[in-house]
């Protein structure tokens, strides 16, 4: 059941960004890391997409001159420049580009490197969790160690209104709608920030959440013609919806976070409106 | 059921290809991408054979002279030049070797390198799509853009002569057994040409299904005996019987694609010659 | 239920290791494959781990010094470079470093570039199958082409006593805590020797059993204080137990190998502490 305050984009409205991907069948082309892969290849196909992991500096700009989408995560380090040549490319033939900056909280020389590449290429879209925004954006100094947000970085009720600022302001930095995924998401362009309350705690109990969610994003830019803060948010209602369906099998079935990701993927394959306007719980703090 | 019209092949001859597989346990090196690679490796597993993944430049042709058969997939573009080190041993030293030409039909520069690969090696299987396989034998100069199957090359009912004649002159100019994969699977060797009717659509919604085929082609070939034609006929059978009995699990369970991926592989492993003999609907044309 | 002949280990005090992680979420490092790397992180985030899979030459010694734990699995061998650079300052900031030595028995060169890395790095803990570690340890000049055991050495019953003195002998010389996984698994510090008899054969029809463990007792190592021996042996126990519930459930549901890894990490997600001093099964031969 949607819970809008203030907002254009209606639940059916979201929806029709997942009616656009199953028509358009964006192909997207993901530049990602060796954990995830598969997992982000198969949630494309669920959605409807086409993948091409095709990440080689031999063709890898030449392949983005055919696909819809091109996604960039940092997972995959060593294919920085890989990266700027294929994001280069997007950028100068108008293809949407998708960034997550994994690990950007992580250590300083990680994020430098991701800097850089900011820097050289325009991304519409870059979704990472609070602690990799805040490094992105504002250099935050502590680094996490690992790939999870730290905790002081968690997304509460209490602290949503300071949220809300600081996306609104990475956005603006980074000149790119941005993507907080947490407890609560938050998605915002600069000016709006969408407040999406889907999704369950097991989704941190398997790796590629965040990847699989970058993914998508890619596919529902690719196939939005230029709404990615709509594509964005939709993507972001169809994996937490996707996740809290997975939930309720895991809960049934007592299987755990193997079985868990693999019922998601599902999920995703067999969603239906339904679901979707009977599931999607957001709010949009209009600018 | 079979449904022969012309063959020396029966579905209890081709069963055999299945019992020498178990029978022999063949070790098959995979120069693969990393996008299916674990499928591949318990796709093997689950039809009998002891994968290697083993590719670094590094050992390559050390490993590939005890192994029974070795697979290059392009899906890993950047092992190039270990796929030709072992490669070239692999012809030396008389092991089988497969190829999978995946995005031949991608990007132009793609397919010079792979053609560049062909002319260097000598594989004794080619399996691709008719997109692929038509690149890599005519240099068509149509571009896909990703991984899959232009529209205008699927093979139908209608096209079905035609297709037999191109594979059959592929197959010549690559000098290799060619297998194409579509609705409608093709094998030949240059002069006979077996269209294997099994498979279902759900395959094409799971990343790996041409990769994993490939990987099952190059364990019956490491353990045929050197019957490369009836090795590639008798893998491409059972990989679309396990994708048939997959899609019936998902139908019964209201699955996904994901559970749909590890339903096909655990369908090779539980396979059965009962199952075999009963689904396997193919006709060879006789040169 | 316990088999405990001579032992301060009981199983409730190895059942406190699992705690342990539980309590600390250790962040474990993985210099690793791309084979098996997925369900590498998954199962640590099944136990309770955090998984990094950083393992660029870019920031892999940065991120060393944050993390509870390193694993290095040869499976990547082409990452040998980064392994040295992560294990060194692994030992300079004394962090628990465990490393699985895959295809040591596989082919000269790779014994010859896994010896290189053992006289460069101290790892605390090496877990191979007998194969492995005495190529290692001994430098056996059999090789056997792909990454299992040869068939001479499999523990039995009958040859259990020479294999406990083989991995005292292997422990000493290689300085670390030795575990040898097969039919029944081996751990020695080199004065103790335990034999753990929990496991079932479907392990060895995925890809990954070995990886995952090795994964796994990073995370006991990163969340022990120290007593590496112990969290080998609580690590080893648990993906057995695994195994057997996961078969259990295999053998239930008329599954395959793809079904059962999901099962296996969804055991380790699950696990009880009923259910491990109930299934566990070893005794510890005191030096």
């Amino acid at each position: 059941m949607s819970n809008i305050i203030n907002c254009n984009y209606t639940a059916a409205s979201l929806y029709d960004f997942v009616l656009s991907v199953q028509r358009k069948e964006p192909i997207v082309q993901c530049i990602t890391n060796f954990v995830t892969v598969n997992d982000c290849a198969n949630i494309l196909l669920a959605i409807g997409a086409s993948p091409t992991m095709s990440q080689s500096p031999l063709d890898a700009d030449d392949v983005v001159e055919r696909v819809d989408a091109l996604v960039c995560n940092l997972g995959a380090l060593d294919k920085l420049e890989v990266m700027k040549l294929a994001g280069r490319r997007a950028n100068e033939v108008g293809k949407p580009s998708v960034l997550d900056p994994i690990g950007a909280g992580g250590s300083l020389k990680r994020r430098a490197l991701i800097s850089e590449l900011v820097s050289e290429v325009s991304f519409d879209v870059i979704r990472g969790n609070a602690s990799e925004i805040r490094a992105l954006a504002f250099g935050a100094q502590e680094a996490t160690g690992g790939v999870d947000v730290l905790a002081k970085d968690k997304i509460t009720d209490k602290n949503l209104s300071e949220y809300v600022k600081m996306i609104k302001s990475a956005s603006e930095r980074l000149g790119a709608v941005v993507v907080i995924t947490g407890e609560t998401d938050l998605v915002s362009d600069g000016k709006n920030v969408a407040a999406i309350r889907n999704g369950c705690s097991t989704m941190s109990k398997i790796t590629g959440s965040g990847c699989m969610l970058t993914a998508l994003t890619g596919a529902f830019c690719g196939a939005s013609g230029g709404d990615f803060f709509g594509a964005a948010c939709a993507a972001t209602a169809v994996m937490g919806i996707a996740g809290e369906l997975a939930d309720v099998r895991r809960t049934e079935n007592g299987t755990g976070n193997a079985t868990f990701r693999n019922d998601l993927i599902d999920a995703v394959f067999n969603l239906t409106e339904e679901q979707f306007k009977e599931r999607i719980k957001y709010e949009i703090f209009k600018g």
